[in-house]
């Protein structure tokens, strides 16, 4: 018997905490973790609050349907692991903590399978017994190219998508076949260098702090909801290869501590941020 | 108006929550801020509520008293500025932040006085006109000094007793008067160094962090329940002064986020430990 | 007797330190501390060196000027406070923190004089006893307004002047007076928020980190040479306030850790970064 | 060809930079990276100087010899990969970092064998192709359990022996064999804690952050050198197996910055400290 998140969101208004709790225990349910967020600044509320006996879960969301405001977005998921596919490229730094991770259970997720735009990590991938497939891009217009990346996404239909280094844009439309579904890593700076090169341009700039985001995707190119946002201390004695090191050494902390979240159903996206209840 | 905290702390057992806000929703108070804490490992149920309309308080706690179980502290205080006392010997560091900060009104306190068992910070504390005792604790009796201490306090009736840097250990009688209201600031180190010349031995043995740790004051020197914990990065190239100086900084701005919680009523102590609702 | 620093940049070539270091051995100096940086993507060679003996200054620079290649650029100053004016406007956290280090002696500095555009920071500066000086800029033209800033300034021929939260942009002529001696505070986010009110974009973004960058003043507004950088951790349960809160409270530290590698001449400006030997 | 590292350690006296810098300029190396470092409190001086040219290395340490104080201790090394042996238990969380990163070249080491006492890790182990041997400590003597091991460990000559959570303590008799060759991860907190089971001793101290240190292993049981050190924050709502958990991660970061000082011959020991020329 798996324990049940409960996830709300809603207009806020006096008595939601009280309404939902006590649905709950009439329910008999046992409450082993609950917590909310009031954005006052948007009157919104949020709840997650896991529970441990057994309910049936049509029902209770019936009941808290009539009970809410009628924009309430209600969800009651089991706490159990996620189907995850991940896209790479070359770098392995942020794919191989993933795949030792779920090869010893600790991930909260299962990786199904690995798709690269390039092959050199077929090797490390396949050592974890993990399907591999590489689609090239070349000779392909990016509608093939993505309609390759669907096909096999979809054998697995994953509960969400983890761009481990994909350094492909994806396109709109893909991304709207899976809404707050796909992560991404990538570098941050302060302040930020648009276009190539950007840790050439962070050594020029003399920057004293490298960082990462970890986001979910929209349409717009790494702006989506944050998740989870960490800096190393970088210095003078840098060169523009130790920067990229640095920054490679904390993409990989961020994603992990952002994939955790969503894995256990503590991230809510709304607008374009998040409440995270860690 | 003041806005109203409610902290409760009781056994846990199913249905609290729902009991707590279902009473607030009935006495039609309006919850701007709630945030429970469940310590599965002891049993323990935390509750901290910041309500906003009127409400007999009389009335209120009795019936909260009747609704939970027989072992639950309820509080309710209307959130205001603490009145506190503050202790300190030579370091000017610590004091003269919060003297800033009370000056500027957002230290959420009143300093009332302050009171050194030397007199060289005298100057800047008066520069703010706070008042400022000087007790010697020469040719006195451990008790003679604290009694006077405590005489000065008493006049002051504070909320908390602030050690900003007091380089004297106070005696478990003194502490026994005034559980859960004294916070002091120190030093801490990985690992931990006894003795006296703490930075010396840091030195020495070539540390790379050094730390500091707010905490309630107990009987066991040091030891209380931990507020607020930080470190600052060193390395081979700090002198003895260079560490102590890094230290201070990060007292400094330790002490500060400790007192921010409790002054606003964010935090429980409970056995040797605390829950805090930041 | 100060002791002296030594500050060298030159295009870098085989021998350098051996040069050098002969150079002062041969004088007698008896060298305390010495770095040095190769930045071999441009070739260029930095060198910092403090010592205590008496040597006749003029005649070692001469010697150096002989001994490095043509282009070099060599600075020996006595080790001792600077002397430096401070801008202000109405936020008093960093310019508090730095009036009570210097008037404990502890800023490497002596703060001249405080000049603002508003009256509210009068009483805290006086204080300490040291000179404030309001100039509005209502009905005044820029050129007006930074003319008597000029005048005022002028007469305390600062070895630096820090921008404490001054709110006003400087002009490119201002600037060019007092090059890579204008030191700047500035709030910095993943992403960059342009325009008004970057807390409330921050918030609405839902940003996890809140920087601040100290950097010298040149004339792109508030993209000099950067020389320090912190972030502090924020999320959703941050409103606005305690956003811009959290990032005062990171601006102070950065400002003084900024400052007191300048004063120490401990930072070199080179192209549009910095080297800093700390 | 492989760049050189000359380490250097020896009482300081005036003009050693210039003495050793002239040498080699007169040998005609090319410096690349040179750091220096004078404790000032015990009269010593450190440096570390990588060179790119040819160079006779028998005869560049005799002149060396000739030149420095008599106590100098001199080091030549190619900058090479080291050779490194591993020890293991059951945790998998820093060894498979350690793995990983031999496996894309980026370790500066070659991992020439695993051994545990466990088995457990023998799969991901040999996923790699590294040699793993199960030394099990069942039904043997000290003594016989550590001569199996030093056995096969002296087998492939190691330059450094890792210690990735061997939970097992080793002999003095062990340790004098490879004197500043073992290096040691552990969990640190404020304060210590002593004994059994320090996870759920912190999580009853309600301690705010936790802590790793990367040392060099001595006689004295954890307190060897200190390499890095750095802490993860935690608070109230952290179970005994979060704590744990988060300790984990910090582990994994800080071995692996650790391991990378030292292969890169950038630390020096020196009495129960070290100095790191980062």
């Amino acid at each position: 018997m798996y324990n049940h998140i409960l996830l709300i969101k809603c207009k806020d208004q006096k008595g939601l905490i009280s309404k939902v709790t006590t649905l709950l225990f009439e329910n008999n349910l046992n409450i082993v973790g609950m917590k909310e967020h009031v954005d006052e600044q948007n009157n919104e509320f949020y709840l997650r609050c896991e529970f441990t006996e057994n309910a049936n879960l049509i029902l209770l969301k019936e009941s808290l349907t009539r009970l809410l405001p009628e924009d309430a977005t209600i969800n009651i998921n089991p706490r159990k692991k996620k189907d995850i596919v991940i896209y790479a490229t070359k770098e392995y730094h942020c794919l191989s903590d993933l795949l030792v991770r779920n090869y010893f259970g600790e991930l909260n997720a299962d990786i199904k399978c690995v798709i690269a735009n390039h092959d050199v990590l077929k090797d490390i991938v396949e050592k974890f017994n993990i399907p591999f497939y590489f689609i090239s891009y070349e000779n392909k217009s990016k509608i093939e190219f993505e309609e390759e990346l669907l096909n096999i996404t979809n054998q697995y239909k994953p509960d969400y998508i983890v761009l481990a280094k994909f350094m492909r844009i994806i396109s709109s439309e893909f991304v709207d076949k899976f809404e707050n579904k796909i992560i991404n890593i990538h570098h941050s700076f302060l302040p930020a260098f648009i276009g190539a090169n950007p840790y050439r341009q962070a050594f020029e700039r003399g920057v004293k702090l490298i960082g990462a985001t970890a986001h979910f995707v929209t349409n717009n190119l790494d702006e989506g909801p944050i998740i989870t946002q960490k800096t190393n201390n970088v210095d003078h004695s840098f060169s523009v290869e130790d920067m990229s090191k640095s920054g490679k050494e904390i993409e990989r902390i961020v994603l992990a501590e952002a994939l955790q979240y969503v894995f256990e159903d503590r991230v809510f996206v709304t607008g374009n941020k998040t409440v995270i209840f860690d």
